[in-house]
């Protein structure tokens, strides 16, 4: 179920190469790569530790807890979904990727992530 | 100089708030806001941290260096550019601002920015 989900966001974005539905202490509930060689794990275990920064930073400043961050570095693009507390999911894509698409389909897909995981 | 460029990109934004020029350490170069009632220096030393995790991050991960980051929270979006390995660009907005505006006119304001910094 959670890898159908999964699949279909890094399938459906051009450039989309991994992604994972990850909780907050950085372990995966469910993930899926287009290639073996692509560590999404390790990945998306990284960014859970920037995801609590964060969190912590944007709930200290009063501007509401974080919903979406993107990380463009010079070899990957990281999309980060918040789906509550606990849970967050991660694409990464090429730089020449979707971008737009990518959000697009995490937002759709965060719904019936939610449903499932409660 | 820094702060004319600063205010092209706030103004030029629709929804844009508020910019600063910042090095790693989170000490301000200059800043412009909109309404004095916006704390960007407060916002902008929270995220240089988030910042140097990130790189840390990416450098680890052999992804490459972070090159832009956004940050989508409930009351606002905040988004980042590296400079270089010292000083990074942040431009905060409303949720409902012109994200895509506001990256163009940061990456624009780059190249003049780097200038002047060396």
């Amino acid at each position: 179920m959670f890898k159908d989900a999964i699949r279909d966001v890094v399938e459906g974005t051009d450039g989309g190469l991994a992604g994972v539905l990850m909780d907050l202490e950085g372990i995966a509930v469910e993930s899926y790569a287009k290639s073996e060689a692509f560590d999404i794990n390790a990945i998306g275990a990284e960014y859970s530790v920037i995801l609590k920064s964060i969190q912590r930073a944007t709930e200290s400043l009063e501007a509401g807890g974080a919903r979406e961050i993107a990380i463009q570095s010079e070899k990957v693009t990281t999309l980060i979904r918040v789906l509550n507390g606990e849970y967050f999911l991660a694409l990464t894509l090429s730089p020449d990727g979707n971008y737009g698409k990518g959000r697009y389909l995490m937002r759709t897909a965060a719904p019936k992530l939610l449903e499932q995981l409660s």
